[in-house]
């Protein structure tokens, strides 16, 4: 028989956009790893370059960038070094991004919109990438934009998890900033241990059409400390109005807690102004220090983020991670 | 200079699979066209044949089918008409889906699931579909499963209309049976010349989780006549219960519209019995006679569709038979 | 140099839709594996559900379903499947289809006909197939139709052992019950020791076009026990007729034998009053109990599916199994 | 409204290649054009070079070359063709093939070989290919192998036409060279007025296996002028010989009747010497003058493709030029 | 005949992304035409949102983007252009990108590089792109990258008859800054009715390796009008280096001349205080006011553009504004 | 849990077309291997079969083919073994072309021209081809042409070896016969420690245009050993006479360094008679006894290609070869 055998090997490389290195540090560092050494730099026009400095070839690449500002730039770089991985031989592809980009641009509201979240989708499919590792989801059903196979993680136990251990004795209340995301709230209550769900309600004048007369909380918080829970703060403006409208119910205090920390002007005012007393997020996007204020606790995606790598690399099991639900 | 010029022509023709002929008979007869004859049969292992008995080289084809019981079977027959269509030369082809099937399963809620509604809009690119028509999504998020046009039709406008124009003079209010879904009943509202909305909250007791203690009204109803709406009709249990809520609430009554009406057992049972004085819905799914009962209303979307077919023929617009919105 | 290295593992798993798991089970415990727990079932519409049970991640999949009648019910079950293991991460994903549905429209008889065996194909590649298994193919060209590799297994040695342990005592004959098949008949007789061929020949009066009289028989069938093979039986009819031809030619007896065994009414009926003797299939389609009938006799394929499916997962060669042939 | 309208024309263009321009410019003369005149050479090293010497952009364009020997030169020159127009801008490109290059491998007959007929559609797909037209194909399964319309001419009309007027007042038969193509002698028959139908059955000895007899003639051919037919006349052994076996048999005479005539050697020092008392062939493939002898009668397939492009450019159908059949 | 037939329109429509409004609306205007009219922003993340204001479907869709700073943002504003088309039913999207974004970038120098020039073509490729109007590549091989046509415009004339119309009456010499680039220079050479060429050498040493000494001048420029020319100019340092050495060898003057002005810092003083009297660019990248200096003259590439999508829209020849060179 | 495990192995093969055998045998040779048994013959007509002999079930196939003459026949016979060993299940496909077919036309100089190194890329990635390898491109932008990793082989340091160890003494001088390719001699250059460099430079008349007075020789070569270099030699005009244009300029001698010998008439007559004292090239092409002749030094390149595999299939590094630039 002709031919020359050996044993196959796989080889876990994580590499690291520009955009986030102390995340992609840290989940290194959890697998035990160094980022794999990259060049990456502007053009005087802007353009992009980056190479990586040891070979990759055969290896299982997961590379983590985050989609954050100038998030266009960011996602370019993603895509460059995804084209670089696949030209240079990475056997499989993992595309880590915490944040997807664009994930709210998910349907045509009206006629002539771009769908852009499944656009992102298909940039990255066409650069290389092999799958999708992202945090959270605007909408689950971004899991089927992408063609092949995208483990969907949920900083939900995480951030419970906190919640719990700080507040865990006082009487608690899950609420929901918007009438549209109780499902969400349904799942804290349960981390919870099935404290008591609120959500706010833009009440309209009956006899008048499309006028909102006030944000009115819907369920029990007299006397609560109310979990206020959304998947991203972008500017501010939602979750703090509901904030108040807790406080101003009864509430006897509210927590603020989100995935993604967006955090474009002017949500760092608005939430340090807020009657919140603690404002919980983690850090799939960066926070730089000058959006860092007294009561905000950022939590740590890493842990969450390396587990993933690893049962991915380790063909165990994502899904585990979480009960049998991502 | 060598060639030989002539004015391009287009040619519209329709076409319809076995699922639902009276609605595509009405599309057809709709734009003073008849359908194109087409065999179809089923050979004695289930498999499906398909033949167009008329030339279809060129043709501008809408090919329509609806994805209703037994949904497999219909689907695959609108498959195979698809490919009969592109390997016999049709210039552009377009499936007209009224309903999507497999369109509720459009994300993983656990690990292991598939995304059929995903596979559903694959599976007709690859046969050789160019555009899709539909009609009421039950996620917008479906129009970006497809990579190419998707005409997502409204029948809102249609239903508002008829209770518009029968319950207009009395006190409306616009009820969604899941705080999930108020969204749509605020377009309801706002056709409705601004009718107060309502909805039904599945309330949990404070103290205990995931107990739910009962379908809870949020919003005025008493007095009012309930337009409780959704985007279809399954087994009905949902949209029964919310309506025995609403009259326990005070309402004056309670009329329920929806778009699809899939009518599994025991929906015409749940829906007969019920407190609802009209149950108005589109005939995108055919009812069979055996179905129907005497509060039943069904409107024709046919209008809708052929006019759809019609725009999308002529370069037209279907973003404005909708306002801008599709 | 970066990088964390691992022995790389391949994982069989083998799956089964519900259209006969009697022959997935058969094809499992012969690779001493259980199949994949799996839920699977219809929504009250027709549309159907499937969840696997355990992590598939990395795995290589092998999934078993029969397109049997209702065909396309199952033909969907199996392109679910297919999508959720592409989603769920399996490594690669052959589609063990031991009927390939559909397999007899391979061509455009006439204008505007579908290709329904190459739709097929291409289905499956689009929701994710790596490769198929089946078995004895209706035409070879099959083969083709499906872009990437497919192992063609022959049930003719496993068919040709049981009539040459029983019958191989007697003179035999081996017939075609048509002339187009000639070639099949041709590997029968080398496999039966060199036994003489014959085939059915559908005379015409040579004066009048088009008018059949009669099943001529041509070759010598007097005194020998005919062994009148086909791929596969549907309604019977034409194999049925054959075998009386055979009879009234002094044939000694007649033993059908087939792959494939749809049985359409009124096969049943047909070969049950024929004056066959014995019939002989392979479980590739299920058999309900109330097809069976006193001379039939149902050879396992199952260990020729298992055979392939090891040679698949381990790199051995499926082409050895049948000498060069496949 | 923003926009410049114009109304569409299209443009039908003929091109050829060099391996058989004869045939190709009676097409075009045939739809009143000429050839888009075309520089084609070879490099010193063998590749070729293609170019158009008109403006080709937008036009509707037919690509006409003979796969004749060398044959993979001229499949080349198809191919670097249908690049060049895709990359000039041509609008729609149809592949004129009336030979299909690698027709007969169109399976595995044995493991590890290629299926050249599916590589070539594939081949002509990448370059930019929308359709094919071809003449009688010697599997139609062929069609499949194409993802795209295929318009499959017969040139059985034609040579059945000639074989009438010529040979019709005399008692005519249809022979099959071969047991396996006998449903093509059936429309031979049917087209001849019912010519009763005979073929050639190779006998084997029925007490050894695989051991040839002769060449037997099933069927009525005394006394008869026999219309022996076959899709192809390659090296012409089978042919030939089918020929003295029905002169052995008793006929009246022998008249062999083909589509393409491949003509590798000896066939022609073969059909010259043989029994036949003409040979009818087609010009889908160059018969050069040293191939030509005083019994061939080339009948021109010319009219069959220039109307068939005509059908194709003006939207027309290819499928009534035979009766529904193509 | 079933079908309802119309004459088929086609309908140009121009856009431009926010990355050089003028020129669109310059090229527009050219065609009689206004810019479709767009709403186009950035949300507070920076994420890009556009939308079309008028009814797309059936359009015939040129959009126009300059690839300049940020680049990246306009890059990813021009793919959301494209796919918002393609949803929208534009029935052929061509993309004008007068600078190829990331050109420079076509090929791997060193192992793990990207090849970013490709990956923008293949960007745009999935976005919806059908074809590419572009001015002046790097590198022809660029037009190879995209799967389709791809129509290369040179700015050559516009700039050689600028120069011949000044100058003319003077004793030219054409200049090309590198030796690489000197097929360019025999290009502007015979535009100027055969003015001689010379390029810079950079010379080294020839007793060590790789140390420059100078930028020598090769061929006769004593007492000349030196035309410099280079297809872009990015940070000035080689041209204006090259402009020295020719003052200083004896040239009567410099005339730099390019067609892309990138003019990335420190381009514009290096260009302001070099010897050159004139820099002659055209606009397919905007100037800004503030980059814009005395001896400065920008030449409108929109004539050019504007005819080449007449040509495109037409069916007319690109090629032949360009002498077949295109 | 359900699954069999198993540690993969991974098993390299190596294929040949045959054209080139000799290479092939030399680079299995030293990869310890025999060249995988294969039978490949050409039909009566021209068709060409290809069959392994052997299992290549999973295995990591390496295809050598030289694209020689008669080059058509060999590109074919190459894309069939792939088409084959996808079929056959072969894990990986790297196809190895030493010389890269139709790597010249790699841009349109003129409208309407193909660009056939493009097309070639895409044949091969239709056939099924993972990835390549091939050796000294035309232009290095063709890497960017496959979709999909291709490793960039340089002979530089092979040939640059022979030349420093048999002319290392005497004072060298590197030489580019056009002054498009000077890049390439630089590398030279510093190969061979920094030897001065010179091209040839066509003078044209500087009063007239386009007229070629002379072949100049810029750079100082008084006295040395030119080593004249180029990526290949087809018909040898241009390097033959650039040696006699040194010559003249007080050359003290003249070695011709090539990596492809493609050799068409009248190269070797042209060699022969010119006044190189050597011509050094590789065995990318074979060059057949009659095209040898005295001063003719052929080095091999199989161990470089050897070493690539071996790299590819270890996971090693190619770019490593040649210093980070490949």
């Amino acid at each position: 028989m002709t031919g020359l055998k050996r044993t196959t090997e796989k080889n876990l490389m994580v590499f690291s956009g520009r955009a986030h290195p102390e995340l992609a540090d840290e989940v290194a560092a959890l697998l035990d790893q160094q980022l794999v050494p990259t060049q990456a730099y502007q053009f005087a026009n802007g353009e992009l370059y980056v190479r990586f400095e040891e070979s990759v070839r055969g290896c299982d690449a997961f590379v983590i960038q985050s989609h954050t500002t100038p998030i266009n730039e960011w996602i370019m770089e993603h895509l460059i070094m995804v084209d670089a991985l696949k030209r240079a031989s990475a056997k499989r592809i993992t595309v880590v991004m915490p944040f997807w980009g664009y994930s709210r641009q998910d349907k045509k509201h009206r006629g002539r919109e771009p769908i852009s979240a499944r656009l992102v989708a298909d940039l990255f499919k066409t650069a290389g990438a092999d799958r999708i590792i992202t945090v959270d989801l605007h909408a689950d059903q971004l899991q089927g934009f992408f063609d092949g196979p995208v483990d969907h993680l949920m900083a939900l136990p995480l951030l419970a998890e906190h919640i719990k251990s700080k507040y865990g004795e006082q009487p608690l209340a899950v609420v929901s900033p918007d009438a549209g995301r109780i499902k969400v709230a349904e799942r804290w209550s349960s981390r919870l241990g099935g404290a008591p769900l609120a959500f706010i309600h833009k009440t309209r004048r009956t006899d008048v059409a499309n006028e909102v007369v006030a944000n009115r909380v819907v369920g029990e918080v007299k006397g609560r400390i109310c979990v206020l829970t959304d998947d991203m703060i972008d500017t501010g403006g939602t979750i703090t109005k509901a904030c108040e409208a807790l406080i101003a119910d009864g509430a006897a205090g509210v927590v603020i807690a989100a995935t993604h920390a967006i955090l474009s002007d002017p949500a760092v005012d608005r939430l340090k102004n807020c009657s919140a007393t603690e404002v919980v997020i983690t850090n799939t996007l960066p926070v730089p220090p000058e959006k860092q204020f007294d009561k905000l606790t950022t939590l740590s995606i890493a842990p969450l983020v390396a587990r993933a790598i690893r049962e991915v690399f380790e063909d165990g099991s994502v899904t585990s991670m979480f009960d049998g639900q991502a």
